[in-house]
């Protein structure tokens, strides 16, 4: 096998296809019918994932078959997949259908944090469904508490930026500014959507805030200005190639999760779509 | 406009991602609701469209919204879509629908010659749509008469290899050495994933017949025999990276149509992810 590989990449790094060699792994093993999430190739440390934002008006079995459909394997549930105030027993119920479906379920948000409550909540939460990851949005008077919970139960807390309209974590910049001090455990969601259209360059805050980054939402947005609306990857105005080149420099280990907000009714094509083209970019990049 | 974008261009090189430079034109006309198709970035000379046999299943009414909302501007009809027997009548209305969608309808195909009287119906049919290129599959025995009629009516004829299990055409090499002495608008079709189910590689053979190459259809196939199955273009055994990078190398002007062959009853999200899978792809290369 690896000696396939290796006369293979010789014979595309001799035919002047070089850059092209380092993904072939990628396109080899999907074509065998796994994931292209599942291996990692020399450049490309980051898996693909979905956030089920995306597909909010589907019910938890359509939502499986549907990211299994586009080929993702790492999902992050909204609560409209996993009710906020689950049961442990409930928790544990979705999570066996998750991994019967032969996916991971990595991380829950975005989940708002407004009191202590809402922290221990949101921790007991994660916990009980097995999640690596929480998305989001603890005011800020609560990071010390998110600081404690994160030592104790060893989930990672990664800050989702909203963009012009969020007074509290607007930009990437606006959450660093009040972690960078607490456990490395607590970062940043960069949904590049939002931080495009608070008008802030995507693949620039993740370089400038790679230490931190746990966690990426793929999306493409049309304009770059607070009236920018979620559009397919690719048909928008954030400059995707860049973006992966940078997700790639930086050597991002972590899940970079699709969010398409349009066409809530009929989200499958778009996301498809954007699924698509976010591997094309790797394949070629 | 212009400006804008030699400042943009300008700034990407400064940032040192000259590569991404060259496509940004794509992506900015996209985003303003144009399709990609209807630009000519420096390097891609070729236009991205579909082959309505993808869509089979479906009336065209259908075809026109589902082509339009994976954002291809030009469509070649499978006579599903405009039966081989209309009168001049029913393909002008047809020829109306494509253009009130916004569409341009560039061909025909399939369409098998096997008498005389099929290829005099394939040109008067052809005419009749306003297509420009027949996707055809003429016997050999009748390609004097093509090549009259190709030059009696300026209708192209681009032949299509159909793989292994075709006696007649299995490969652009053997449509190639039965047409190479004819007009040069009788040419090939390559049907890459037939090509390439054939044993032959599609960059090779596209590089190989580029000075008749007419018309590419696009998809991408499971292995690289007779029992290769059709698949989401990126999940296949074909290099896409490789393959665009031809069709750029040898300043390809044509369409390549996707041809998506798998989930007849719902093809809409394979076929927008390979769509998105191959403008990643264009972007990134």
């Amino acid at each position: 096998m690896k000696e396939t590989q290796g006369t293979r990449r010789r014979f595309l790094k001799t035919a002047g296809f070089a850059a092209a060699a380092s993904v072939t792994r990628v396109d080899r093993s999907f074509a065998r019918g796994r994931s292209p999430a599942t291996t990692r190739p020399d450049k490309i440390q980051f898996q693909l994932g979905l956030a089920s934002y995306t597909l909010r008006k589907f019910k938890l079995d359509d939502v499986l078959a549907m990211t299994k459909r586009v080929g993702l394997k790492y999902i992050a549930f909204k609560d409209f997949h996993l009710p906020m105030n689950s049961t442990p027993e409930q928790a544990r119920d979705v999570l066996e259908k998750v991994k019967k479906a032969g996916l991971i379920l990595y991380g829950g948000g975005v989940i708002y944090m407004k009191t202590e409550a809402e922290v221990h909540r949101a921790f007991d939460y994660a916990k009980a469904a097995g999640m690596k990851t929480i998305i989001g949005v603890p005011q800020p008077q609560l990071l010390p508490l998110v600081n404690e919970r994160v030592r104790q139960y060893d989930i990672s807390v990664a800050i989702h930026n909203h963009g012009p309209g969020d007074r509290t974590y607007p930009t990437p910049a606006s959450a660093y500014e009040k972690i960078k001090n607490l456990d490395r455990r607590i970062g940043l969601c960069n949904d590049v959507g939002h931080t495009k259209r608070a008008g802030v360059d995507p693949s620039e805050s993740c370089a400038k805030y790679a230490d931190r980054l746990l966690d990426v939402h793929m999306k493409d947005v049309s304009e770059a200005t607070a009236r920018g609306r979620g559009v397919e990857v690719g048909r928008g105005v954030i400059d995707i190639p860049r973006l992966v080149r940078t997700l790639v420099k930086i050597g991002y280990k972590g899940i970079v999760s699709f969010e398409y907000e349009k066409d809530a009714d009929d989200p499958l094509p778009g996301l498809a779509e954007s699924v698509g083209y976010v591997r094309g970019v790797i394949a070629a990049v």
